[in-house]
């Protein structure tokens, strides 16, 4: 919960430069707390304040009631300084989006009209690749038992969205419950390459007792076409995310060859800057987030359209969003590990120190976009592109 | 001229059906033609007869008074299917815009007049690189005497945009003259490796008279901001050409791979289409075109944006649109080359079939984007990105 | 047969310049013919006058008896002049070797002691993918039946290597016949976008006689593990092709671009040759051939030893073998695509012209290069490289 | 010094299996140091064991008398397990043969003799491009003063190369000293994003007393041909642990993916290690690797040639010698940075996980990749390919 008793929710004008500002202030320690790992408790209490956790959520619920384009943008402004931050913030909009797609009404306006209330900050637990987690029925509830991993942001988070599966059924269970719930253990493991503060550890459950009032069914996970929105609003998430990380470097690239960069011994020119090589791969640089930029905005301008058809939303519409977030994805990918990677080559041997932490940008970027199979995303882009075939709805597409 | 006596210029509505059902037209002869070279008479006079000649000329002065964004479109479509076709069609546009922004008004105003009405088509005699010809000051008019390369759609013009060098002048002398003006011998001698229909041969001015009203004197070429929008507009042409053969040969590899190829004997697919490399690169092709596709809109659009500010052009937008223009060529010749090369993978070994042409694609794209090099392209971009240095205007640039 | 009553067999010493002086004619006209098109009869008859074609033949059979990596070397020397005339000269080759592997000793000392003396020249009619032809058995002969396509050089040939499918056998018949045999007509038929010389069109079979002496039985076609080194030989015939092709070209714009290219109009060098782009494209250029020609000695040196072990060849060095040669191929294809794409844009525009024909090098290298494709060739090598699993011995492989 | 009273030169046949063995156990350890930084205190003690440090010590002065082909060897199997080991050990070699090469005949067969015997340890403090030290002509001795960066292996050293420049002179003064000698702090300040056990950073010479004895001047910094043969073992060292680096890197992708990595959902494989795209990705990375690894081996080769020659080195083969480690050295970095950052497409999210360090490859890579601008590297090939130029000699070409 914020530590602020009152929440100004920005008005829709304000969320970017609440967005730049918090940035700024989070990039100031950035390198540090990259090497510390851990919760960035004050960072996240601070994106309580901000009042952007209610970014998303419908002006009538109390919320500042942006688009997803709107949010996307605020994403990418916070991962060019920090994409751990970036993505517990982003996360947590994910989750109330998983509400909002797979629960009732009463669910999803509670939630919206909670969380913009008391400044809840929502974490992961939904993970339905590991399928150690189980739900059992019980006495006019369920208990879930099990370990759960990848659970970004779930630590000092408020509330937390869980999946468990059920014997005998196809789809998850899926709730949407109190973090400090009783049986519910959130451990402190993640230590990874990279994404060092998103704490996407794993969460123990053990014998919790879940509400059926708190399982989202109607229409349940994937139950719509409007509900299988869910996967791709994570998707252009993780895009945006790597798009920031992309930029972030390149910002630092640039800021560093114009002040600190030499020229090399047989450089015809007078500085790094104006060196033939530097700009050629600066020029590239440019090209891959050109048009990763374009990409991104045009699939978040296309989730607005499906989101705003809600339960009306066709295959049609759907197909076309989750084929332009695809696409805006790999580019964010592809362009992001060219960029962190060669930037090197534009700042030379001294870019290597360590205080700069330059190769966060990469480590970043690296564990981030192995959350699923880039070969995979370019597979659907290919069966679309050949076939006309839209790809088949799954937590992944 | 028009063979018709009486154009119709096709409302806005119509340009993009008028370009597609031409498209059809062209592409059924276009591997035909492709081999012969030389002049596409009957489909240049189709172009005249369609009124799509006019396209670009305000509707106050009998044109269909279309913007840029549509008439890039209406060379893609054309492109896709007939990239020699799509720019000699895209260069008489580019010629009227020479008119327009390097001449004074009486000049334009007569030049939108008489080609609306008697459906002229423009070709190109201004290779600014070649700097043979020579112009010499006379009683009361000037003469052109010396040879001009890469004229591109001189033969079978109506008039022509001509240019030489004046001693003691550092800026081009350029002019608007009529194709059959005395003196104007235009060479048949085009004979390249693609764009084989587009004329692109030389010309040859023997003393020809050039009264002082045909000169594009206020502001004479580049002589204004607002005049430098010339090669954007030249290059933002080639993007589209470029796009539109990617784009077509694409089409190609889709309807082929659909219904001509077959899977490879090891394949675990039951059809090539469904093969899992097939779709990968597929995906491939598909992400390089749509990224192609965004900037080119953006560009478009800003060009227009930058049109519609007249002599009020400021050097930032002007730099802008610029910049947008060469990141959307850019990206259009790396993509395009990709797809018109890597295509032959996803088809298979009997889709090098002479019957098929195939190679065309890249021909026509290998030999158009030799135009100017698209490593200074990369360059340009790597000083707006590094340096915040917008590109010094010139022919190219 | 040679149009000389006496052939010299080159010493072997002679054989690289023997091949070089070839080249050096076959270039004068390779523009020419690659428009033409068709049987390069007065080509085909220099190398049948030079005694090239006895070039794999042992000694003791009355040939030069040169090991396969000098083969390969006179090989990639006439595929930089003419790949077309490579191709028909390595196929010839390749159809000794195969007569060499799947027949008995008896067969191929006849072979060899006739092409050698009588300066035969053999031709393809093996395509395994091509299912139309059919073996039917009769009385103490079989007859073929039907068409076989991608027959390369089979037009003004001698001796053909032709394949059928028998009902109730799994592997091909495959035979040795005189092309003059009763029954075989070969269609003028090729006509593909590039390897224009190689008339790699259609044979047709007509209840061609073919006697049992004919029939390569023992081991057969791929009957031995000494006998599966016929698709290795010819693979790595390709990737020799491939990499000629790619060394002619570089060849060509390193002439080229030393005597003709002009530097763009913003170069900082004072010539073409020296500015930084064209040099670090160079660069490129130089380091892909490299690599692939590194890999094609060391994987010519390793069939050489493999042949050298006859009957006794183990799988692991056959394995070894088949991956040293299909590493080679894809890195002579990777790098020759860009190579043939790329080098226009060291050259500029003017390169394009038609009369150097500089796009042969890309159409030949397109059209040979999707004989069979890349992807499982790398999919060959990512099994051997992670799973240590040698390819599973075909026609392809 | 070394800690064995008596070091066993190991004869040549055991080089390798002393650099497998010590690498084993390297690797144990590699993630851990990876992470802690500082001198590898006990691992420079085995290599002093080892009896490595002699290897390329004549036997005629008590080494090992191993060619370069060898040390590189060696070089490159330790940098599987831990480029900064690597380093440090390629570095004494290094330091070795730049007394060899500038020095005199008795300073080198003093180093020679006195290294095998004591078992010394030699440090870099050389970087030519750190102008800030600087020697004074003293009485009967100079005095260096003032710091110099990038000093590799300099801690725990037991003998220094040091470089300094002298008001008037054109070329270096570079002097062979003791680490101990007073006036030298080797400051424990590096702490860089990779090669992080290197200690590559800075040492201050405060009024260090250089006898004239110990300045290498016959025939002195670059002073011959053969003397310009040190940058070139310099960036064959360079080349070979960069190698060694992405051999390491595949080698754990291999193990990874073989027992711990998951297929995809959407695979339509049984395991990862059949996944069509994992199997593609492994065979793009086979290709680099064996195009790196001949490319390597055959400029040592050509290496062991040059050294050969001795005084006698002509122009031609040192630059024939110049461009084949140039060549290996691009191609070892760019595959290199292919298979660290792509390694994760194959092994998947789980890989990411910080315990397995499989980062440190792209880090140390990317780290000492950086020493010198590849693109600058390109430009030679270039210059090479295109203009038959050897590149200049320089210390870093």
């Amino acid at each position: 919960m914020t530590s602020a008793s009152a929440i100004a929710n920005p008005p829709l004008r304000d969320a970017m430069s609440t967005a730049a500002s918090l940035a700024d202030l989070f990039e100031q320690s950035a390198v540090a707390r990259d090497r510390l790992g851990g919760t960035p408790k004050a960072e996240r209490d601070l994106l309580r304040d901000s009042g952007l956790l209610s970014l998303t959520i419908p002006q009538a619920h109390g919320g500042t009631g942006a688009g997803w384009a709107t949010a996307m943008h605020t994403v990418r402004i916070i991962a060019r300084a920090d994409s751990s931050l970036a993505h517990v913030y982003a996360f947590h909009h994910l989750m109330l989006a998983t509400v909002r797609l797979f629960g009732s009404a009463p669910q999803w306006e509670n939630a919206y009209r909670t969380t913009a209330r008391r400044g809840l900050f929502w974490g992961n637990a939904l993970n339905p690749l590991d399928t150690r987690t189980v739900s059992m029925p019980g006495d006019g509830a369920r208990t879930f038992t099990g370990d759960k991993s990848f659970c970004s942001g779930a630590l000092d988070s408020d509330m937390l969205i869980a999946s468990a599966r059920q014997d005998g059924q196809q789809r998850l269970v899926i709730a949407a419950i109190p973090t400090d719930r009783a049986g519910i253990t959130i451990m402190d493991d993640w230590d990874n390459i990279g994404q060092r503060q998103t704490d996407s550890g794993s969460v123990r459950f053990d014998r919790v007792r879940v509400e059926e009032g708190e399982i989202l069914l109607t229409p349940g996970p994937l139950g719509s076409v409007f509900a299988t929105l869910r996967p791709l609003i994570a998707q252009l998430i993780l895009s945006n995310i790597y798009l920031g990380i992309a930029e972030g470097a390149f910002r630092a690239t640039k800021a560093y060859t114009r002040t600190q960069a030499r020229r090399w011994l047989t450089s015809t020119a007078a500085e790094q800057s104006q060196d033939p090589y530097a700009l050629e791969r600066a020029g590239e640089f440019w090209l891959a987030l050109e048009g990763a930029r374009l990409l991104n905005d045009r699939a978040a301008a296309l989730l607005d359209d499906a989101w705003a058809e809600d339960e009306a939303l066709s295959h049609e519409l759907r197909g076309e969003t989750a084929i332009a977030i695809a696409t805006a994805k790999v580019a964010a990918i592809k362009g992001g590990m060219d960029v962190t990677t060669r930037m090197f080559d534009v700042m030379g041997a001294r870019s290597t120190t360590g205080r700069f932490g330059f190769d966060r940008y990469w480590r970043n970027l690296r564990t981030h976009s192995s959350h699923d199979p880039v070969d995979y995303k370019l597979r659907e882009l290919g069966d679309w592109a050949l076939n006309d075939l839209a790809p088949a709805p799954t937590f992944y597409s």
